[in-house]
């Protein structure tokens, strides 16, 4: 963010809204409607990680379930019940949860919140570049592209 | 953390204690009595960054304020009011608040619990290697050797 006056601190539910709600291709896109990310990290200028404040409404997911090559992933339940699938399985998360997710293991995991109230949660990831992202459930595979993600499907053909 | 099993998800309020309560050398460690730090990321494998649970007794202080030069850092309080102290001067913070450190700017930042409650906030950081911390207001300069803080004067001699 050149040019632009970087706040010390914020209320991080007062972040803006990322503009764009997904970055899959459809049919996935649509599939992540309800969940809504507050990018923080960027907002401080950070450059080796981002931070998002996410919201999942009922019925929404974090994710495709995914697992990163290079990129680790952690999450902090602040608010609301989720539930969160892994090759382990489902595993119910409570307000003062977290759960990690190392690069390279290939165990997708998503977050699906089948309460009735919303969920808010923290989730970081470090920026290591060469990252893919592996979507063991969908003929669907991310490689990151000069910093941006490019959606293919597993034998390597462009989504429309 | 080779051979330990990792859990799926954890309570961060029931992760260990970290066993040191200080890198810094005397008469900087004695400071930082009353912080409490629970390493969450490392449970889970995590190497690309760190994040702690971190509990701040009345008077506590995070750290000398410091500034890394390769290194980004993020925080979020959970519980509690403490003051962030940076080149800008004091800023209250409260549960909800966040704030980021970008690497190389040289604006140190400590948080300080002047209230009679416990802080209890995460911590975000990478581990870009090659890093330095520089602390304006102490004769104290951080090298990471071989992934180990190693604590010089600012003219380069050690402490003993």
């Amino acid at each position: 963010m050149p040019n632009v006056a970087k706040p010390v601190a914020i209320l991080a539910s007062e972040a803006p809204v990322r503009t764009k709600p997904s970055n899959y291709p459809e049919p996935f896109a649509s599939r992540m409607t309800g969940r809504e990310k507050r990018p923080l990290g960027d907002l401080f200028g950070l450059m080796n990680f981002g931070v998002n404040l996410t919201r999942l409404a009922p019925n929404a997911v974090s994710a495709l379930r995914h697992a990163h090559s290079k990129q680790d992933e952690f999450i902090y339940i602040l608010q609301g019940n989720a539930v969160l699938r892994t090759d382990e399985g489902l595993t119910p998360l409570s307000p003062g949860m977290c759960a990690g997710f190392k690069a390279g293991t290939g165990n997708g995991h998503c977050l699906i919140n089948e309460s009735a109230e919303e969920v808010v949660y923290l989730e970081v990831g470090d920026r290591t570049p060469g990252d893919e992202g592996g979507y063991p459930d969908e003929d669907l595979k991310a490689l990151m592209v000069d910093g941006k993600w490019q959606f293919v499907h597993k034998d390597g053909a462009p989504y429309a």
